[in-house]
């Protein structure tokens, strides 16, 4: 049955990738950040990813992982089990043949699909305001636009690439026309991105009808398109076409020649958002949701096992030991049954290096 | 047999107390300091104290202990079971009751005893320069004196107490008389120390004949001279007596009054001396130690476990777990395993704070 919120035809498009190395020792490639839960909810990143969309798709759903991982999201979502599509990538290929692939299988499956693509290890809060962008998203996209969700910076992020917006749609009071999509810009770029207004943070949320998205893919990339359409009509073709796909991200496959030739459109969007790319930006987050303020540091997990004397910073007991800090400020642990990491949020980012580094010495049963 | 080394009548007296609470997790009440191996080499404290007195006192071997620890010392010290005595203290009393007992044991076993008192958890280096140093004390001892061994001073510690040497004693060429033990100075007047010469670390070892050091007790305080004699006699009266010596350290009850008397002397000593009193101390004296300095932190147990970027200080891995550390300096790490320990070589004497922390929480299993 429709929930009171669902919008017709909407398909929820989910990509259930990306490995998180930098929130090693926590990410795992055998159960990397969308599998966990990094917010204290009790739910993972892919189960709040799923129960945002829910209330709008119902039991439209398609998830494309890798193969590796379709056992543990139908366990994390048992709702998908003979419901929905959870398809397998035998290789990793980037988020275009990811969303592509949807995007063929839902073009076959219903032609007034408008489909909306949210990746599965992201933190979204407000979740009313995601709603309302999502439901105009989509009343765009069913005019035949590429839509992306523009999400409103609170602060000059380095570490986010922005969507710029140059006039407003005809038809559509609010959403704007896009003209460029740009990189991760320095901090005094994004400070003037911040100034002059018109940048909004890209956070790779993408909704259109699937004709529209696989079309804009052939203008530019005709092949790709092609195998993706053949790979839809003929799923026995997936283990040899896959492999061949274009390692290529959405955003540089289409979001940006799309956006040139003056087919993008942008939705406002006032969620919070964050894809908690190291301890550091999870740190930020687990603070700004505390309702009340304690000494020591922010713990994700069981506070009673972190004792702490004079320090702050982030700790996650993932492993049911305790945990002791004296005289430590802004230090990161992570506790897990078979690693620690200690590090401070500065230095948050070079995880992924302690990562490649045990990949080096062979010891991928850590990684 | 008597090894090539062995002091006839010497007896090696080892008070295996002291809970080593600044060393936690590493050490605990069930598992305290002397039992530890800290120095890597295998065999813990208290077995390497047996190591280096074996050689001059063959089974000669009085250990006082705690009643909890007794079969613990037995079990790292095989070689003492039916050969020598493993005494139990029904509890804690300080430094005086345990080698005073062991003096009230010797006076009654051998009339010609010279007993030299060691801790059970002191890291010594230099080993033929200790052997010297014993026997030369005992030579000194045999003629009735009180005699103290003090340690060159490397440094201005201010974590040591010190002896003071007023002059020479006759008969016996470089061996000083004392007339002052002073406690734990500030660092500004261990310089001063230093500077004027003649003060010496005082490391609490005591070499006696066993009348000589309870005729001293006996004194001051002849009420405990009398207990300690009665409970040796009397082994049946240990549990009632014990409870009510006083709780004092034998600097306090002879050392001092008896170098004010002129009763005191003190064999200068050349040996490496630590009583590795917090994680700090156990890193610097880890680093002296090394014949090959390598990038990062210095690591007591499995190296392979330790994977570290841009920091130095101390690591334990103690758990099996594997150990990353990115970007901090001087810090320290401890793992076992149900709990770990993070801070710095400066802020190393606050984890007893943390010991005491757990015991106000009731968490005793993890103290």
């Amino acid at each position: 049955m429709a929930g009171r919120l669902s919008i017709d035809n909407f398909w929820a498009v989910i990509p259930a990738g990306g490995a998180g190395t930098r929130l090693w020792p926590l990410s795992r490639q055998g159960k990397p950040k969308f599998l966990r839960d990094l917010t204290g909810s009790g739910r993972s990143l892919l189960q709040e990813t799923y129960d945002r969309l829910h209330v709008l798709a119902d039991d439209r759903f398609i998830v494309v992982t890798g193969a590796a991982h379709q056992e543990a999201v139908l366990e994390q979502i048992p709702e998908l089990i003979g419901a929905a599509e959870v398809l397998a990538e035998p290789s990793p290929r980037d988020s275009m043949a990811a969303i592509g692939l949807a995007a063929a299988v839902l073009e076959l499956k219903d032609p007034e699909a408008i489909m909306g693509s949210f990746a599965a290890d992201h933190v979204i809060t407000r979740a009313k305001k995601f709603t309302e962008a999502v439901r105009t998203a989509v009343e765009v996209a069913r005019d035949g636009w590429l839509v992306t969700l523009g999400i409103t910076p609170t602060f000059a992020s380095s570490a986010y690439g922005y969507v710029h917006q140059a006039g407003e749609l005809d038809g559509h009071p609010g959403v704007g026309l896009v003209d460029t999509f740009v990189e991760k810009p320095s901090e005094a770029v994004a400070e003037r991105y911040l100034a002059e207004g018109g940048y909004r943070w890209n956070a790779g949320m993408f909704v259109a009808r699937p004709t529209v998205l696989l079309d804009l893919l052939a203008t530019w990339h005709p092949d790709f398109a092609a195998a993706l359409r053949e790979i839809a009509a003929k799923p026995e073709r997936l283990p040899v076409l896959w492999n061949k796909l274009p390692k290529i991200a959405v955003d540089n496959a289409i979001a940006e020649p799309a956006a040139s030739a003056g087919k993008v459109a942008v939705v406002p969007a006032e969620f919070g958002w964050d894809d908690v790319g190291d301890f550091d930006s999870l740190a930020t987050l687990l603070d700004a949701a505390l309702t009340v303020d304690s000494e020591g540091p922010t713990v994700l997990g069981e506070k009673s096992l972190v004792h702490s004397i004079d320090s702050t910073g982030l700790v996650v007991p993932n492993s049911g030991r305790t945990i002791a800090i004296v005289g430590l400020e802004d230090v990161v642990v992570v506790d897990t049954p078979d690693a620690v990491l200690i590090t401070t949020r500065a230095r948050a980012q070079q995880v992924k290096q302690v990562v490649a580094g045990l990949k080096e010495a062979h010891l991928d049963d850590l990684t």
